[in-house]
């Protein structure tokens, strides 16, 4: 459901009545029942569950699954508020005891807001932490995924400083191994083509622009995905990025893996804000998430657009369905 | 004409014949007629001058200054030659003298190659570093211009380690001084509105991201630039790059400050391709350039496209009206 007083309850309930949702799958709203009944329409049978009552055998259609967190009475919406982030806290981490008990098949996640969280006392920035400590992971890839571009993301949440320490060329191969196995899941073939963005502009024009993290760092790691994907895997020499996002070359990749945070989601923003899907690589459950954060000014105006949040089940049923 | 063997000679020829560019100005093409000639469409009547015989005053609707550096038997077209650095770079040097002199108005730069230059015992990779030499300026800024969007850079042809010790506050608001002088000579109007990219993800979350660079390097620049202009200056605090160039957003904007060559040109080049203009700022002379490279692959089929040069030509002389 995401954060009570952001758009994630709206978007949420409205999922529990769209057919091609409804066609596709059976979804569990975790979150509270009390929030999310203003949002349900009338006339909706939804099915309520507590943690204690929850059968997954006995669900229909679709269902809420109520923590009983956190009531209307108890918050303001559109504000960042502490109950409101322990509340979100407490859905996802029951979402991931569900991941992982196999009660369900994925999570895909709404908006949680970084300071709610933070005044709640959860030692977490966001979901992608949360998830990353929960499940005990080491390496793991922040992709975003659309119709038109998809970027994985070599380094995120990193200061600019920060990031030619995090690139290394073990973290690049992995990047590109994630990216790749997605991928295959994603376009439902083996082949799979990616674009790999230089660092420095021109892609470092062999150590005019920079310290050569090109030839150091990256063609290491994509000499080495070449060795392990084969024919398979197409993939290009770090290309300038600021041409390597032309609609030309967009065409003939399935994926971009970028350097940084920006790097990726210029583009992606440009190109796909509010459709794209924000997946988490290499965790040992399926998580996808909308990409957008809880547009606290908007909520309760009607204005909140549930696509993404679409976008997000579709993504995360491909993937079930090509695991499995 | 830029480098002989690219595709400066026929976009350049091409130029001479254009209607809206004969209207507007008289160009002066500094090449080599002996190059330029097989692109001239039959009847074109061009006068051809020397270095010795020219004389500005007798130009009639426009002209090639031909500084015979190099003749068609001399290169072959599509390849990077030493002869074809040396022969653009005494075009440019030329062209630097002619504006100088006031015998023109500006200067508008067709495509060279930097290996060219190279290989001619050139120590400069381009048009900008041999501007600033010759010119002697101490500060200036590289923007790039179009119909949708434009961009101006704080740094530029820097590695992506320098460019942290780049952006100074002097630097940043002399960047935002000078793309507030150029665009409002550019709109025709006073009040213009900035929008400043922060450098790190999320424009730095108080230094959660980063090393607050947005606090220090910043944030004192703005404050300084909003003293500066008062209120005909509408200018942002730093934010987020990623949603920074979404369509709302740029529709409220004149122009953005951009910290990296990749922050403001991967946007620009997605918008923009081959219709964007470069213009270095803060120099003495008037000068705009075509946004894109000699496209050797491609010198002699007939697929350069002149537009970027046109719309080069098109700006400077917005300027050069506009500076009186």
């Amino acid at each position: 459901m995401g954060d009570p007083a952001g758009i994630g309850p709206e978007i949420g309930a409205r999922i529990l009545s769209n057919e091609e949702v409804l066609h596709s799958c059976i979804p569990i709203l975790v979150g509270d029942a009390s929030v999310l009944r203003e949002f349900l329409l009338p006339g909706d049978s939804v099915d309520v569950f507590t943690r204690e009552t929850f059968r997954p055998r006995e669900i229909g259609r679709r269902c809420i699954l109520d923590l009983e967190q956190i009531t209307p009475a108890e918050f303001v919406p559109g504000k960042v508020q502490k109950g409101c982030g322990a509340a979100a806290y407490q859905y996802i981490l029951t979402a991931i005891r569900l991941c992982e008990e196999r009660a369900v098949a994925a999570m895909v996640t709404a908006p949680i807001h970084k300071e709610a969280l933070h005044l709640a006392g959860v030692p977490f920035p966001g979901h992608t932490e949360i998830l990353v400590h929960e499940t005990g992971v080491q390496e793991h890839v922040m992709m975003l995924t659309s119709e038109e571009i998809t970027s994985a993301l070599v380094t995120a949440h990193v200061g600019y400083a920060e990031v030619p320490r995090e690139i290394t060329p073990e973290r690049v191969f992995q990047t590109i191994r994630l990216t790749t196995e997605a991928m295959r899941q994603i376009r439902g073939r083996e082949s799979i083509r990616l674009t790999v963005c230089g660092l420095n502009p021109h892609a470092g024009e062999h150590g005019l622009f920079g310290h050569e993290e090109e030839e150091r760092l990256l063609q290491p790691a994509i000499r080495r995905s070449r060795a392990y994907f084969g024919s398979s895997l197409e993939i290009t020499e770090p290309l300038p990025p600021d041409t390597a996002f032309l609609p030309a070359k967009r065409a003939q990749t399935d994926a971009y893996i970028c350097m940084t945070h920006d790097q990726g989601l210029i583009p992606l923003k440009m190109l796909a804000f509010d459709s794209a899907v924000n997946i988490t690589l290499g965790l040992p459950i399926l998580r996808t998430s909308v990409d957008h954060g809880t547009a606290m000014d908007i909520a309760r105006t009607g204005a909140a657009d549930e696509r993404s949040l679409i976008s997000a089940i579709r993504l995360a049923k491909r993937l079930i369905i090509d695991n499995g």
